[in-house]
């Protein structure tokens, strides 16, 4: 918890309001209560600014007019929202073998592990060695845990969830705002993971924890190995990714979606249900239609595939070169 | 060991036979021998179903009449075997630091590795801290392994191997069934990782077990940083695979044959002897003579590059325009 | 410390000059010193042999007339350097937890970290579980270091550092030297990996260590999950490497650059300052100009792309046809 007057020491913002007021926790705009701090990127948001609710908004002095609560007024709202957020980030690091605190059932736990205070884990749950699970986790009945993992505070996993060898399940999201000296400033991310049931998980895959709001795998999901899914991606029930797919910051990938392996989906694309990705396919768009979707080069002789490149990296001007050699010749 | 009548219980069949034969494991449709049990997805594949030897055959009521052997009846043949798989699957978790019954011979073993019931470990290894090495696993000799490895049940890896830290073998294969409401179900992966002698592998990279085979590295391959090598594949000897390459299912590379970083392979496909292939390629059909290949969109300015997308995205449409035209032309 | 004659023997080397000389390192044929061993593959490099100060080249025996300094005559040189290098590596593998020669400050250390000799950890860090630092490691003042990372020998940090789990600095680099009979001899890698202040790398993230110099990581540069940086790759200032990126050996990224997430930059190219790659792009040659680079195919529906891509794969004997067909028309 942390009062307006020292936030705004934090972050260097002129208070406009109360400093008494203390704020608990980070929230969107729209969502965020009295007890919450939120912040308004630009005047796109004035609708959702004067509706809001907030225990204080961080926002530049133009639409100061527009705020209805306290007010955080600085020049850069995104570097001064990445300061704010360190305020309310637990650290969590595990100073004891099992904490007492870890409610672990019956589940068996092999050497080497650090179990968290607060950690709940199901019956018939087998953990293996060198495993690391940090504060407030919460993992249902019938997991199996592979060796050398590690899942970070407060994410929750459900049952029947299979998690290989090397997986990192909680960390940080990619997400940095930058000063006027280019330096970048990281963005504490305050959200969990929050994975459902019969998940399973390959081989040091990573999967990021959200901002504010969750990273989502819904029920029945399949993750290959060295899948990487970044902070508040949402993965919907039963959909198949495969190995070394990328999936960028805030994608929402329907139910039954089945993406190959090598693919890339760019941040804040949204996938349709029932949308088959071909393998090394990049998917720089949103897809809405279901249906299987590709785009790569195809593999050919390096020689021929040098000159190929010679010309597509000039198609725009054959094609003009083209039309004005067509002209010319229905003129004649 | 389980009973065919306990079999057929597990997943829901109709056993045409004698429900008191003991199966032991599982084997492909060519080589199960009577303890043993196999599948037939469909009719293509009659004539191995009218020779085989296997001890029971999962399949379609259609093709009954042509089983030499014992039968479980089942519509979903795929999804069947994947449920049958799971009772064959040893599950391993390691409750000791080293097990007595290891030979571990001269090896150097760093603090907190965990080594598994009747591993062996060759003359002059050095296993360095946190590593994990699951049971029935076999190392020759100078064997170096790093920091945070898991080596899974039963693999084995020949002499003067390098394995550098967070590499993990013998994870399960991404192979999942699907049952009627579109949930998968997982096949639980019964083959081995099978390393040969001076192989090196990078960091952080994944080697699946295979299916039902196992998944081979033969002499001399090296395998860089954050390789996925999936289930089945095999890799033939001398042949060099780059960082962060994906070699998908079942995929098998010649020897000498040398992958460029970021290369993604897709599944089943085969490269003869001899193949390179240029980093971040993409291979998605056979090659069967050796030489060197490419496959990917060459960088270029960004404003270019849109423009150059445009044309590429309708090249089917200009072309048969340009067609058109030049008929029109000619008609004149 | 190995004579040359040692060293003769151990490359199998025909040795003109001094046995008794003794070498103490390794270095680039540029800085080499009287105690340093360097090599020269071709006629290429004659005026830097010319003038060379070290204690002995590894040469042909072409250039042997041009060698101030005792000579190491061989037919591969590349080989020979391949196998020098393995005289001069330390093997370091830490058998205790915490090494009394550390220096750990006011550090926290969860359990089953291992920290070796002559390590020193600045003030206010936290060192979570089952990390493993290797000998002569060094660590600024508050570094979060977080679960299952391995730093390796040597390799430095410095303040203000976040270390996501999973992370690999200062494993091998994938350089490799062919025989005669095309079997693989790996080259010790001998440079650490430099890292300044101010850097955030994500999980499951490796960074190769030099050949012989080192690989560095600037200032203030961030990287994301999954990324593969090589063995003397140079990342300049507040940089930013989004997730799953693969960075060949002896690239160099310029100041403030940004890659999107599951690029590939191939090795030896070099990025001026400010230059934006988007995600999925491959960097295929040098880009000397700020600006924003692109360069993959976007997506479209399979059965499109599928006659795209014969168009495109034909699109040199396309534009040669279309050529000849205009010019015939005009010659009509």
């Amino acid at each position: 918890m942390h009062t307006l007057g020292d936030i705004a020491k934090t972050i260097n913002a002129k208070l406009v309001g109360d400093s008494n007021v203390e704020i608990t926790g980070v929230a969107s705009s729209l969502y965020a209560n009295q007890t919450q701090l939120t912040y308004i990127v630009n005047g796109k948001y004035k609708q959702t600014l004067i509706h809001s609710k907030a225990g204080v908004v961080i926002l530049n002095k133009d639409l100061l007019i527009n705020c209805p609560t306290n007010a955080l007024v600085v020049d850069n709202v995104y570097l001064a929202f990445a300061k704010a957020t360190h305020l309310f980030k637990k650290q969590t690091v595990c100073y004891h073998g099992i904490h007492p605190s870890a409610k672990i059932n019956n589940a068996k736990i092999a050497p080497n592990c650090i179990i968290g205070k607060n950690v709940t884990i199901g019956n018939h749950c087998i953990i293996s060695s060198n495993v690391v699970i940090e504060d407030n986790v919460t993992i249902g009945n019938y997991a199996l845990i592979q060796p050398n993992v590690s899942i970070l505070e407060g994410c929750s996993i459900g049952d029947n969830i299979v998690i290989s060898p090397g997986v990192v399940i909680g960390s940080e999201g990619f997400g940095n705002a930058q000063d006027q000296q280019k330096h970048w400033h990281s963005i504490a991310h305050l959200g969990y993971v929050v994975i459902g049931n019969n998940v399973s998980i390959g081989a040091n895959t990573t999967i990021d924890r959200g901002t504010i709001e969750d990273t989502q795998i819904h029920n029945g999901v399949r993750i290959d190995n060295l899948v990487h899914i970044a902070h508040n991606v949402i993965i919907k029930q039963d959909s198949a990714i495969a190995a070394t797919v990328t999936i960028g910051g805030s994608c929402t990938l329907g139910k039954r979606c089945m993406v190959g392996g090598g693919a890339t989906i760019t941040s804040h694309v949204n996938l349709a249900d029932d949308i088959i990705i071909t393998g090394a396919s990049t998917v720089d768009k949103n897809l809405s239609e279901q249906g299987h979707y590709t785009g790569f080069t195809s593999i050919s002789k390096h020689q021929k595939w040098k000159k190929i490149q010679v010309w597509l990296l000039n198609l725009d001007k054959i094609v003009h070169y083209l039309n004005i050699k067509l002209k010319k010749l229905k003129e004649k």
